[in-house]
């Protein structure tokens, strides 16, 4: 029977700028009793893999300014309503105001997306298995809004040892049938289920999740897998 | 710590109009040799809900046909591509040709989306504390696309004993500031959760979710609380 568990680990660190993420996560998961496993996954939230890459501007507290950073954070500016911009980023991430994130932030400051997640989770990953000799895979991960749905939900920004999108296609349905249009975005979901078990107000930014199933470990990124290219989109 | 646990049950039974759908649900649970606790959360798939209330239509295979059931079960298309349609449910769900569903079907059918999930939900919920005396939260989950990422997620159609938005406005963050537009669509992240361990073909229509928050437990539904009004909607 498939069964899969979700940690959260809890950190007293303020991240600054080099801040050392993967010794943090280390004795995140020393206090939390626990060791890695091969084929856990590492849920890191994208606003301190921000904060410790030095993304973070000055930010006067004024609506202008915020409007100016999330300018300067987009490529194009999709809808405007009041203070909303629905945004792209250079990623070619749709989402509200460019991810200029302003709680959770030292006084004064806005932290910014990363610049590079699938980098910083392969980064992430690297010293992972360097540092502890197990072969995790690492999701960078940040909260968006949707289109046709109330409420936000978080999912992956970055990815490094797992195929975000899992294609079904060619598997056959319980009638021997194909099934159809079944590329799951396994890397979203992962991400959503990691916020179920975060409180970021209280300090949790990572998650260990154990017990997915094989086939989603491999190559892929969020860049290549799931951002959508304009010319599939049917919406911009 | 908190921790977040999921569990796949299987079933091999086959659905038909007017299936038992919660004897179906504790005889699996059985089969994993578990039982119900307070605050467990029932994930059940559409499919199986839709087949037990009898949404199942007779489908000649062309694609003629697909495309008038799609235009049937819709109030309107917003976009077309090839035999692609993005349609508006009488829900107000918008998701991929009305969730018009020709895989796992019994041959010459096609299996339409439940009338009313949230309705569904609360009828197995109500079910199963009446048989177990033990109150669990359910969610009617199927699998919808989204507009600028690749790949689908699950998502929940109908609720029952859950808040489907998590409401965390007006709470402080670490720094002491009021959080920004954070309605977490809890009831989402669970349905994408649960399908992390769901392997369609194989015949697991069921997942437990256990561990998740008391402040998730309560009223709500996902006609109430997910569906985006056409008033609110930037993109319609």
């Amino acid at each position: 029977m498939s069964e899969l568990r979700l940690l959260a680990l809890a950190s007293p660190d303020e991240v600054t700028p080099g801040h050392d993420l993967v010794t943090m996560f280390l004795e995140a998961l020393q206090r939390a009793n626990d060791d890695l496993h091969t084929r856990d996954l590492v849920v890191v939230t994208s606003k301190i893999v921000a904060k410790a890459e030095g993304r973070v501007v000055s930010f006067d507290g004024t609506e202008e300014h915020k409007l100016a950073l999330v300018e300067q954070e987009s490529v194009r500016v999709l809808r405007r309503r009041g203070s909303l911009r629905i945004t792209e980023t250079p990623h070619g991430f749709i989402n509200a105001n460019a991810g200029v994130d302003l709680s959770n932030t030292a006084e004064h400051t806005a932290v910014l997306l990363p610049l590079d997640p699938d980098r910083s989770a392969r980064r992430f990953r690297a010293e992972v298995a360097r540092r502890t000799g197990v072969d995790v895979a690492v999701l960078v991960t940040d909260t968006f809004g949707r289109v046709w749905r109330q409420g936000v939900t978080d999912v992956a920004l970055g990815a490094a040892g797992l195929r975000p999108l899992l294609d079904l296609r060619g598997t056959h349905d319980a009638h021997g049938r194909l099934l159809e249009a079944t590329e799951v975005a396994i890397a979203d979901e992962i991400a959503g289920a990691a916020n179920l078990v975060l409180h970021k107000a209280a300090g949790t930014p990572f998650a260990l999740v154990r017990g997915l199933d094989e086939s989603f470990f491999g190559e892929g990124s969020v860049s290549e897998n799931l951002v959508r290219r304009r010319r599939d989109d049917l919406f911009r």
